[in-house]
């Protein structure tokens, strides 16, 4: 994490905030979508190249700031070194309850009532239930009932 | 809603998967950076320039797209027609988990240990527990214990 720091301290967008740090490092659209990949296991950069559509530099561009960034880590194919497998790191994995945040406000706002789409199941085949951010005392709480306390 | 999918079914990056259809509407650095400072209340060009530092006509840019995907409302200033407050609609404010995700993680991994940073607090000054995806049975969950079933 340090390397990650050093590097970056400096173009931070806003410093002091943990989400516009986290926009930052992967916070657009083709970043969203790797991670959203590499959550199913190791993934090379053909299978992106080809599941998302990408164009070949943006991809290129993508996988090296999030290797840089902490979230991929990039291994050589032992018989190929020219070929290279990606697979997310721990703080990579740890996006998974972003991911899931993602995926249910889509599924909330961006479907129509019957259109289907795919589902994230555990592993007994059950849809996982709805985030909610609480308080301790596991209140539901919105914008309107938190605040943000800004550094002095 | 039905706006949105009219206008955009043609161009989903992946129109089964809830997560891509998220990241298309509100997944890039600026959106969500202005999607979490409306969080805090209505606000306008003038105040979202000024806390960003982002162009005006990428900011223009934003704007519109987050009011014709339904998670901004623009409303005109009752004196001056020129001048808009944008608040987010009832979608954009279900973004509050999504933003509480992006908050935590990088919490846990963009600040050093001792790094100071803003804290999102509850109505009584205490910080939120983390977010955690969890089955039906309460049991943490992640990328290794759960699985996408896509559309047939």
């Amino acid at each position: 994490m340090q390397l990650i720091l050093e590097e970056l301290v400096a173009t931070w967008t806003d410093p002091a905030c943990p989400v516009a740090r986290t926009v930052d490092l992967v916070g657009d659209r083709w970043s969203l979508l790797i991670i959203r990949d590499a959550m199913s296991g190791p993934t090379t950069f053909t299978e992106l190249h080809q599941e998302l559509g990408i164009a070949r530099n943006i991809l290129t561009d993508r996988l090296r700031k999030l290797v840089e960034h902490g979230v991929l880590d990039r291994t050589t194919v032992p018989d190929d070194a020219r070929r290279h497998t990606y697979r997310l790191t721990e703080a990579g994995e740890d996006l998974f309850t972003t991911i899931v945040a993602l995926r249910q406000w889509g599924e909330r706002h961006a479907f129509a009532a019957a259109e289907p789409h795919s589902v994230l199941v555990d592993d007994q085949g059950r849809e996982l239930p709805e985030l909610r951010a609480v308080s301790q005392d596991g209140e539901p709480l919105s914008a309107g009932t938190s605040t943000v306390r800004k550094l002095g």
